[in-house]
């Protein structure tokens, strides 16, 4: 009856739904206050509401406010239009708002920004909210909130927001058939079918909650495109989300797959100097534009990884983005150009390809072209070096272009927290202009004084209940606006707001949880590719460690490529010995780089070729080192498990259940990095597995028979 | 400035989702009960409940009555150990509930029947709930829940139930990469990536739904099978959602892909009298049982649509069948073997078809096998006449096969509720032992006095937070259910029913809705395929009216072959002058639908090609009879429309909007149903458009343009 057993301990895990949460909400949880003391100061002090003034948002805020305040304080909030509600929201030239603001406020607040504070009357407190476009009215509302939902004394709150960045924006990897390339959380969450007539609950909520964090801005559709979403019946659907998001100051863009004029104009060339092609998509354009009177432009990716371009004409990418612009630039539409390319043929070390593309393009795009670059030059593997064309661009704007869903650090499966990741690229020192010249200020224009700025995520949303698949991913899409907003905020106050809002305000649950977070992106770098490693997981899928694999067909695609064990050692050579892509960095940078002694470790690896007995920091050799990496990661997955066991009494009982489970599969997928890289590693190192490393559990042939056939986040083949 | 206008109208749609309802919840929906003398009442009834003995299943029963009373009654019930407890729920020997029950209750019991009664003592009413099974004994939970759901009076209720189907079970068409064929709620329910390790939320709830309305078996994987699913890596995986469904008193069954030993057992043959073959299922089977040890079986469809099956290697179904049959004997297993085929040469017409081949079979098989019919010969059609084949396989237990998901019946946007549909299916009379030998009773097994008996479904749900995507195809779940219990309930008191659970209890509310519901399934004939009109769909997806297709690569895929629309009429000629499939059915039924007097006029043009100017009951032409059906659906969905506009107060917002938003797509829909429709047939019958029917807005050509590349609801192609 050994099944039985088994059902009885499922059962200790589940309770009934009733009350459980879901996660449905993300971060906009407004459950009513539990410290009671708290909860009476608030009511003290927020009595009534008013938003003056009327527009869409306007009546946005009213039902944010209504909501937000009703369930954090307990009690019923409709809008007020006293001139004396105890909080006031308007835009700052209404007379009712103005008459609380010092010119050098006035002079303060940005397009987008916002100004929460308190004022004082006669002993009573107050509160004001003000913007100068009702879009930036909302960001304050929501701030507002955040500072209720955390637990923040409102008695002299001043605070003025304004986003350093101009476009802020996801990127949807999402098919028109609802599949969503590298997506772990079910499907898309846009149900083109039901499109236009049908709009979905979530919709508002995606809406909102991407206002709730600063975010202005979407591309809807997968960058490996598909042409039909420009055809009229599409359009009308693209029309129905946009004139949704409008309230919230959310601009949809599209993708712009490059061989449309052929595929749905009938024309039989898409060169972008051919000018039937030139005039298809100006009336493409306008007729957007007719939908989408504010429609954001194209984000484009072009002779990449199979995707049409200009260079299929002998055309460069100036030449193409700069097209679209042209056709772009009456509307006010911007074009963003990756430069995540890589050519058919196969380059020496494709870590210096976009690079050598477009580095010497710098100057040639139209002012409305942005570059949009990934982080790392390789392709959103778990720790890069940043990205040498930060700061090698100055003529042109470059926009930033991080990896949300966690393609290569987890999947659906991993708490890993992308926060310090983005801040390790965002703080990086390019020293293009001398010390001092982060990676940060190439992206919010300030290095180099760009006319617009763009920082870029790749969606993690999907159509599970609670959108991102693991509760903590919820977390990286906070993140990623709150960083969009301000690259220079910390990961772990960001973690924390977000802990606070999503789970609760307890000590013990920020510490736990905090901990946790701000640990687990460098642990999953120690148990999948320590030390500069890169590019090891299984193929097309990139689930799971596979880093013998050696016969695709191309070499670039392998991990043999960029790990390239041998007897001696392990590592790629990009040394000025090696393929020199140590150059492609400012001459500060690229020293440090160059040097294996002076190189930080963490990226040892990915620019040199090491034996496996050099003498590492710790005064351990190459090899034990990384044995020690990988079991570090491992143990730290187990120490997340104990943190997280600590807070059952403070969480729900669906989600820390959920959690749980996760982390059990966490630490086995921990386990099974560790033991298959080392087994592999160890037929070129021939050393033996260190002390205190657990030795692997099952052959090298095991861990190469697995396979995972329908393995999530792969484009299908239609 | 139009779009401004556009949002503002949109703003009046939303409201925030702070206690919206998703839907999420189905018919287990215990609010509050509204009544307040009524809740009073319940209150003073029930005070305590206590659940004696133990099992998981117990475990579940106490969580839900906890559930349950909590949120009906609104305070707290926990679960007592007192045996004066006001509500007592155990199994019939336990000397607690022993004394309670009479000789002649216990003999009426059934082996999943439960007994639901007040038993009085010294004034105070208490509530007795009893069964021989701890699956009776939910059974008997949740009805007694539906009583205070649907706000009945439990003075002196006396309930004892039991089933009439032996095995009620649904059929996912559910892929191992997680979508869904004719599913149109989002994609499969099943993580299988994530599965063994994590367990969703959403089985637990999807196992509650089921056995509350009484499902006892599942097949989790597509007709149109993957062997991988037979495999050890899946099969932990099925074996952990087989544990958590067992205390539901739920089996799983998997779908048998019939060259699986070729392509996962390494054979060069499927041939089922192959020794090699014979060893391997058995050493397969055994595998299975190993994991789940209540295993229900296979469900096959072989030697169909492309399938591999039996007659590959020139042997028969029964052969087939019968291999896998002694397979499963030793361990208690079933083989469901589906008689929807056709063969690879196109038929004179396939309607005749499954009869042809499974009818000579009757007696061949092994007594572990059900042979499972749709309910119509052509393919789950908006109206079909009952199958030739219920009634003709005296010696075989034949089991139904009813499609709950919406492939012909409006998809993803319509509100059709099929127990209609059913129930004229259930209740028709096959006359083959007679008058009064329904194929309800060949169903439950009376007619022929079947060993096994069973039931199929195929399921509606998907990743969509409501479960079905529409809200209203919720009831088709909730009603197949029921109907697969006892196929002589009502539709109208299923109906009732699940308006009460999923809705409320008001009067208004129960009027409009059902009335809506039990008008729609006619309607939605009427605007698609009225007279018997059958397949006129898109190709393919079957989404919208095609009825002009003619050139696919078999004639009986395209919708002329179905129509045979010419100059002088419409219409199949199945009569003994046409096809004589007429002659498959008893002699008192062929007569009559072989008469074009004689035949109800809903299946006239299934069996007869009739002349345009035919007189109908009515008097009118055919043509002009025709063109009136079309309309009079449409006037249906409009009157629909304003039911559900009448009760809006009555419902909270989120479904309110959501149903209104689908009313106006069905509306449209039906409106191109009607207008392309006749469009087209006019071509043929040179009549104009009648009186009191609106002439189609658009051209022939205009309709015939239109193109649904992503319409949902398509098997992929990997």
């Amino acid at each position: 009856m050994k099944y039985l057993f088994s059902t009885f301990l499922l059962f200790a895990l589940f309770i009934l739904p009733a009350s459980a949460e879901t996660g449905y909400e993300l971060w906009l949880r407004y459950h009513k206050i539990q410290n009671t003391e708290l909860l009476n100061g608030y009511l003290g002090q927020i009595k009534s509401f008013n938003v003056v003034g009327s527009s869409a948002t306007h009546d946005v805020i009213r039902n944010e406010l209504s909501a937000g305040l009703s369930g954090l304080l307990g009690q019923t909030f409709e809008p007020s239009t006293s001139s004396k509600a105890s909080l006031l929201a308007g835009l700052s030239d209404e007379p009712t708002i103005a008459q609380y603001l010092s010119e050098s406020e006035l002079t303060q607040l940005g397009k987008e920004g916002y100004l929460v504070k308190a004022i004082s009357q006669k002993e009573s407190s107050r509160f004001l909210i003000t913007a100068k476009d009702p879009v930036g009215l909302l960001y304050g509302t929501f701030h507002f909130l955040k500072l209720l939902q955390t637990n923040q004394n409102l008695a002299s709150i001043n605070i003025l927001e304004n986003p350093k960045v101009d476009i802020r924006i996801l990127n949807h990897w999402d098919n028109l058939d609802r599949t969503s390339e590298r997506g772990y959380a079910g499907f898309s969450i846009w149900n083109w079918h039901k499109l236009p007539d049908y709009l979905d609950q979530r919709y508002i909520d995606y809406a909102r909650a991407n206002a709730s964090i600063g975010l202005n801005a979407t591309v809807l559709t997968n960058v490996n495109a598909n042409a039909l979403v420009l055809t009229p019946a599409y359009l009308e659907k693209v029309k129905a989300l946009a004139d949704l998001f409008r309230p919230y100051g959310i601009k949809v863009y599209l993708t712009a797959r490059f061989s449309a004029p052929i595929e749905i104009g009938g024309l039989d060339t898409a060169d972008p100097l051919n000018s039937d092609v030139t005039n298809w998509w100006e009336e493409k354009v306008k007729e957007i534009y007719e939908h989408i009177p504010d429609f954001g432009g194209f984000l484009v990716k072009a002779n990449s990884e199979g995707q049409p371009g200009p260079q299929n004409y002998g055309r460069s990418h100036a030449e193409g983005a700069n097209m679209m612009a042209d056709a772009l630039k009456p509307f006010g539409g911007v074009v963003m150009w990756r430069a995540f390319v890589y050519s058919s043929e196969e380059p020496d070390d494709r870590a210096k390809q976009a690079y050598s593309e477009f580095n010497p393009l710098d100057g040639s795009f139209r002012p409305n072209v942005l570059v949009q670059v990934k982080n790392g030059a390789i392709d959103f593997q778990p720790r890069e070096p940043f990205h040498p064309l930060f700061g090698a661009m100055p003529k042109t704007p470059v926009m930033m272009e991080f990896q949300i869903t966690q393609e290569y650090l987890g999947q659906a499966t991993q708490l890993v927290y992308l926060a310090p990741m983005w801040k390790e690229c965002l703080d990086a020192d390019t020293y293009v202009n001398g010390q001092g010249s982060t990676v940060s200020k190439v992206v919010d224009g300030s290095l180099h004084d760009y006319s617009i700025t763009g920082i870029a995520g790749v969606a993690n949303t999907g159509t599970d209940i609670n959108w991102t698949g693991h509760p903590f991913a919820q977390a990286n899409w906070y993140a990623f606006g709150r960083l969009a907003w301000n690259p220079d905020q910390t990961a772990q106050q960001i973690a924390e707001d977000w802990i606070r809002m999503t789970f609760n305000n307890h000590p013990k649950t920020i510490a736990a949880l905090s901990d946790m977070m701000m640990n687990s992106w460098e642990a999953s770098v120690n148990y999948m590719t320590p030390l500069g490693l890169h590019h090891l997981m299984g193929t097309g899928h990139h689930y799971g460690p596979a880093p013998w694999v050696s016969n695709l067909s191309r070499a670039d695609w392998t991990p043999v490529y960029y790990h390239k064990a041998d007897a001696f050692g392990v590592g790629f050579d990009r040394s000025e010995n090696g393929s020199n892509a140590v150059s492609q960095y400012a001459p500060e940078v690229a020293k440090i780089f160059n040097s294996k002694d002076e190189i930080p470790e963490k990226f040892l690896l990915w620019f040199h070729h090491v034996g496996w007995d050099f003498e590492m920091n710790s005064g351990r050799t190459l090899w034990n080192e990384l044995a020690f990496r990988y079991q570090d990661g491992v143990n730290t997955v187990r120490k997340m498990q104990e943190q997280w066991q600590s807070v059952q009494p403070k969480i729900d009982d669906e989600r820390f259940k959920s959690v749980q489970m996760l982390l059990t599969i966490q630490e086995k997928e921990a386990v099974w990095w560790k033991d298959a890289s080392l087994s592999y590693f160890q037929t070129f190192s021939k050393r033996p597995i260190p002390d205190k490393v657990e030795p692997p559990k099952r052959s090298l042939e095991y861990y190469q028979s697995l396979k995972f056939p329908f393995a999530p986040g792969i484009r299908p083949s239609w």
